[in-house]
């Protein structure tokens, strides 16, 4: 194909796939496609081992890096001197506490000391110095995309990128951002429609791709709703250079998705998700649970925090319901949920991430050829 | 073009234009698409005076007509003996007096005598009899296509659409409702995204519409999200037959949009349209306005009644608030609100409805064209 994106980021294929799984990342590189890792759960010096481990398994072929930089955090949270989880008030620790009870989970508190000192670690990782420390690593690897979401890009990640020649990415929900996001330097828009998973605006990606295409002088890929050919081929349609898609990959046999939530995935329908504050504290959609239901819908829910407050307190929790879920406990697994998008409704069988890459190519093909057909071209 | 749509409805273009206004049905249809005309807003007889307009506008070329059979309604309400207003409890009165107190629209009562037996008839038509009604009567025009929307169409009504040879679309937000639409007897599945304006289910265009093409085997038009040709290309790539549009034509020369609406819509961005049962009981997407806010987020709003009974409440509200706001209230310029989808924030213009056909036929082309360059086709 010949699209900016395929020339300027050197691939075959503009599809763009985010995941927290080094695997998935060099399987579709390798595919043809562009891989995008997502560096949010890792510490510095993670970051830096997984990119040493995919150099050595995409031959020189391009991948990049995603970052969380949200625009607004709840700045006293983010200060030096004390723990974040210092700052969960105690009606939001009861109620997590209360729902690992009531859920059968077990344990008192929602934190135990290694689940608060981790959840500091990662609070620091989505302030724009914990970012910051990410790229210095991200850019010592061949990258070849900084990605970053909720917000313009701190001034100095977009130097950095810059001056290594390392393109940035943003991810915006309505063409307001997309155009605050390219006037703060951001060379490619990932236009993010309101059915991807998580953290996502309210404007769905058939209205917002050609809004966002007219709206800026950048590459634009799509984003919400493409998990197959004939998705891609509507979102080349509307106008887009390529499509980044995250959801897809969970259900790979390369992810590392929590087997029960897993097969949550390949059980659910389009109508199994939902935008909910209940795990970070930004609306992000994912697989409806009971822990979603009982943070929006419970009379005695406080309430989510904002992030990433309300995010450490979810993983805490959701680490420990993580572990219950797969030692059995039923409650654990109406509780666990992650984040995906209303395409979980297709996505019903376990492959390889290179044979989805496959698939899509070929779908795409056949979308266009069909198009061809019924329009006589 | 050749979709299976194009011929078996005698269109050379297969844009489906949904509109209670029989000038933009005739003048779609006059342009080479499929005007359909939403009937819930005549009697019988104003029908078939609308219906004889069509006929002599339109030199034998193809239209429809759209009757609004909700799947569920209160029972109760539904019976004949008692006035359906009767039945709207006096809290919901008040509080809609008290809107139209607090926004200076006057009147102290939700109901004058007149708006109770407008609302009242209004309401019999959204039975499975008040559509029969309606039904009868088109049948006796030489109309191309029945549309039913929230459920399957009753069984009477399906008999004497097939006796006549005329075929039923039914408007679907689920694969689920889809197939139970097939086995009901419909011919035509329109598959409505969440972005849709008026009823709408919650998911997006983008990830329902391969979902129902793939599990049901008549031919499928893609709603919700589309007003312009990128987006109709889109349609078609994601494996429609065709399309259907509402909300484009609310904003063109021949719509008998209220003004002040009209330029609500003009200056509204994709992000100011809510899905509220403010309106008829069940999720409509709809302008943003102080009513939906007011229904939906004030601590006094009793929420919602089911439908009919919102809807009755709603559209006698909405009559005095809309000719107070042509009277220049500003007040009432901030209750009043109509259906529509998010598309309204690519409604920039006021434009005759042929001259939309024409644009959407020129975009829509170029989209193709665009995919055949990018892929070298």
């Amino acid at each position: 194909m010949r699209t900016t994106i395929c020339e300027r980021f050197g691939v075959e294929f503009p599809l763009f796939a985010f995941s927290h799984c080094r695997d998935v990342v060099a399987a579709v590189t390798n595919a043809g496609g562009f891989g995008v890792l997502g560096a949010v759960a890792y510490s510095p010096g993670q970051l830096d081992t997984e990119l040493s481990w995919i150099d050595e398994h995409v031959g020189g072929r391009p991948y990049g890096v995603d970052v969380l930089v949200p625009g607004k955090i709840d700045a006293s949270a983010a200060s030096r001197n004390t723990s974040l989880t210092d700052h969960i008030p105690q009606r939001h620790r009861d109620f997590v506490a209360h729902l690992l009870g009531k859920y059968g989970v077990g344990g008192a508190e929602a934190f135990t000391r290694a689940t608060a000192g981790r959840a500091d670690e990662m609070g620091r990782r989505v302030t724009a110095e914990g970012a910051t420390g990410l790229i210095d690593v991200a850019l010592k690897h061949p990258i070849g995309l900084i990605a970053s979401a909720l917000g313009p890009p701190p001034p100095e990640m977009t130097a950095k990128a810059r001056q290594a020649g390392v393109p940035v990415a943003a991810l915006v929900g309505t063409v307001e951002h997309a155009r605050r996001q390219v006037a703060a330097g951001a060379d490619v828009i990932v236009a993010q429609g309101s059915e991807a998973g998580g953290h996502t605006g309210e404007i769905s990606t058939m209205v917002l791709v050609p809004q966002v295409v007219d709206a800026v002088d950048v590459p634009v890929l799509a984003a919400g709703g493409i998990a197959g050919g004939r998705q891609m081929a509507a979102a080349l349609a509307l106008g887009a250079e390529g499509v980044w898609c995250g959801s897809v990959w969970l259900t790979t046999e390369e992810a590392e998705t929590l087997p029960l939530v897993k097969q949550k995935m390949l059980a659910a329908t389009s109508s199994d998700t939902v935008r909910s504050r209940s795990r970070t504290g930004k609306p992000a959609r994912q697989l409806r649970s009971a822990w979603t239901d009982e943070w929006d819908g419970a009379p005695e829910s406080p309430g989510a925090l904002p992030m990433p407050l309300q995010m450490l307190l979810a993983e805490g929790a959701m680490a420990r319901i993580g572990r219950a879920a797969e030692s059995g406990s039923p409650g654990a697994g109406e509780l666990a949920t992650y984040f995906v998008g209303q395409v979980v409704g297709q996505m019903n069988q376990i492959r390889p991430a290179r044979r989805v890459v496959h698939d899509m190519i070929e779908e795409f093909a056949a979308a266009v050829e069909r198009l061809d057909r019924l329009t006589g071209t």
